[in-house]
């Protein structure tokens, strides 16, 4: 056992072409194209379990990226995460190509009712044995609210008090429903399960209303490990009450320091410890054999990226359309959208639009690291250490390679430096990540549902 | 190529223990309760492939059958439908692990906006390379709306009206947002999509409003193969219009034609021709080496099946509690309800209580065949002839032998009788059934809809 902190690794993705790196599609090598076929997924899921990542965390969007130069001319073009498929149907073939490596799945709250959503949850921990995640996602886009016939957006904070609700529902039927020795398949007695131990829940909520008997069985984790990327003062507090994994988007150290610190609160004023939420950073590598391949590839990469591409997209978080503007014209950003943090970056910071061009040179915002493996490895451990993280979500540049690349010129590095697992450890995703039980920790907010009284 | 009509097979199953056949869960040798477990289903599908199977076709419930003895206590005991798992989240897994066998998969649409449903059967559409199929359902059971929160269950009627409107905005988006060359993938012009060839949607209808471009580019078949069962007389004027496969219950021969008949009179009402729905009948198969074998293996399979169970589940789709009568008391049938047909059947034979026992001895309501190989494919193709219809929906007896058995048994008999296919035929789902293209027909409702006109 080391004593050093093990770095946690999702591959960061999206059922979709162009994800975070916009433009890199045109890469000669790059497959993301493939998208819509099985084998695309299952080799990169192999590829992924033979480096021992912790899971692959599949981002998606209802609606369409509109806000630049007021259509998606370019969002076609370059193919802004749009078309998007799916991300939940991909988990099953995944899972059957592969034995540990953990499904982080983005599901919007507003896209079905708590019941049927329990059950597709349910019905993934099963078939992958406990090695499910759900990323909590509450928003939308306007263009999503005008697909959907919904009649408007909700404001910012009636969204996370829905999510609340909606939330309670899916614990009272994950974790309340069935007992733990409800399922007693006794062929001889003919019993597959005790009525008495299964109950019907009972909610009356402000937003949500259910009374029926959870349609699954209980599964390894029942509840699925919850993931979450709000970063607002609202989405903190969500964040705080419900989200064992945090995905968050930092310039650099220290602002990834302070959002970690601010989370760990959050978690602690809701009764967790520090430690009772595992911390990722969205982060970009482009590592080489040596340094000199390192920026090769970098170089030749940003000869493919779209900067235009990775404006349009943050025209989209942020609401401003930078068309509009002048290179260098001052720019007036808004607070309080899904993205605050970067958009209050880029306010501190003044960005102009040709800076933000600069910024956004890889077609993306995360920060970048290049070199070769060990010095991938130590920055990536000192973002750890410093950034007081757990780890990162590793957004794709050209695929496959990327995550051929890192598993086999970074992960080595990591490994001999004591910050990376050597093997995987039995058990379901959230004994993994967290080294305790498969089931909530008594200590979170979901966990209370288990008592019939909490159901009722 | 065969004169002969060949016989189109789907196995018939669903994502829980108990299915149709009730009780059999208890046989030894039964292994329906690893329905949790992915190679329980990859196995399967390998078997069908092996077997050329058209398809598997999953049913589905949303809610509970609560209404023998006011409880779900049989249900629980006997795994009658419940636990049951969502149904499309196996797709994935089965598709890698086959290149041919058909999905036709079971989603009700009160479940979510058409919006996010099209692009979900577009994603499956992909990732199968057009081996797709929707069974279209619209009812519910009372229990399901309640757990779902909804106001309550709309009259029948106006249950098909929704669902038209429904089925309105998937051909809008299925087939008239993205034209076929819309996706060039140049990367030299920087171009994924052309952008004058992806439109939006416009759909404001009576219960659906939609506004967007369909998140998925076009797959091999846009609108999957669309699969139907309602045989009322609004259901049969839907299924018309819109089904492709329909699927009906008939006690015997002359049922099957009447029933048959009735169906292409409705497809040839919408503008289509008789042989543009194929019809398959549910039926039980008990196949053995030798009759007498196929003989002791029903007695055995009897010996474990629960005709009590099979009474508590036709309680939920009749809407009576058969608990409260006396074994030769009359039974007052009602009419209008979901599987009108057999309920219809039963009112017309005046079934008491004893005789229903007596015609669910297997646990379940289908025909049952008994025999050995050569004797089940000429009883098989009887019902062809006779029936007028063009294949099965095979129900599972004790899983997984009677798919075995039935590939093993019964398929070569078929072959030999040049009444079953010997080799896949190339190319989509809908192509192999119909031996056509891989889009809807000219003459469907649903073509019309690639028109820009009806588009906006």
């Amino acid at each position: 056992m080391s004593l050093r902190k093990q770095i946690l690794l999702n591959a960061f993705s999206m059922n979709c072409v162009g994800h975070i790196n916009h433009g890199l599609w045109t890469h000669p090598r790059d497959r993301s194209h493939e998208y819509k076929q099985l084998s695309y997924w299952t080799d990169l899921a192999k590829t992924l379990e033979r480096g021992l990542f912790d899971g692959i965390f599949l981002a998606d969007i209802v609606g369409v990226y509109d806000i630049y130069q007021s259509s998606v001319d370019l969002t076609l073009r370059e193919s802004i995460q749009l078309p998007v498929n799916d991300p939940i149907l991909l988990v099953s073939a995944m899972a059957a190509a592969t034995q540990h490596l953990g499904f982080g799945i983005t599901v919007n709250t507003s896209v079905e009712a708590p019941y049927t959503f329990a059950r597709r949850m349910s019905t993934l921990d099963h078939l992958t044995e406990g090695r499910i995640g759900w990323n909590i996602v509450t928003g939308y886009l306007d263009s999503a609210v005008r697909a959907l016939g919904q009649t408007g957006m909700n404001e910012h904070d009636t969204r996370y008090d829905r999510a609340d609700d909606y939330l309670d529902v899916l614990y009272k039927l994950w974790e309340g429903s069935w007992a733990d020795d409800a399922v007693v398949l006794d062929k001889t007695r003919r019993v597959f399960a005790e009525p008495d131990r299964v109950r019907k829940i009972h909610h009356k909520g402000p937003y949500y209303q259910s009374e029926g008997y959870h349609l699954a069985e209980p599964s390894a984790q029942r509840t699925p490990v919850l993931y979450q990327a709000g970063t607002s003062g609202r989405g903190r507090r969500f964040a705080g009450r419900h989200a064992e994994c945090i995905f968050i988007n930092a310039i650099d150290k220290a602002a990834a320091a302070k959002t970690a610190r601010a989370l760990r609160e959050e978690a602690v004023a809701a009764g967790r410890r520090p430690e009772d939420i595992k911390i990722f950073v969205g982060m970009t590598v482009v590592p080489g054999r040596t340094a000199s391949e390192a920026e090769a590839k970098l170089a030749d990469y940003l000869d493919h990226a779209n900067p235009e591409a990775g404006l349009a997209h943050f025209a989209a978080g942020s609401g401003i359309d930078f068309s509009r503007f002048e290179p260098d014209e001052a720019i007036e950003y808004a607070t309080g959208n899904a993205i605050q943090s970067v958009t209050q970056l880029a306010r501190q910071k003044g960005w102009t639009k040709r800076q933000l061009l600069k910024e956004l040179a890889m077609g993306g915002r995360y920060p970048v690291v290049v070199g070769d493996g060990a010095k991938v490895a130590e920055e990536l451990m000192s973002w750890v250490d410093e950034g007081g993280i757990d780890g990162f979500n590793l957004a794709r540049t050209v695929v496959p390679e990327s995550y051929v690349d890192f598993v086999d010129i970074v992960v080595p590095e990591l490994q001999s430096r004591s910050a990376y697992k050597t093997a995987y450890d039995d058990g379901t995703l959230r004994r993994r990540l967290f080294g305790a039980g498969d089931r909530l920790p008594d200590n979170h907010y979901g966990s209370q549902f288990r008592r019939l009284e909490h159901v009722r």
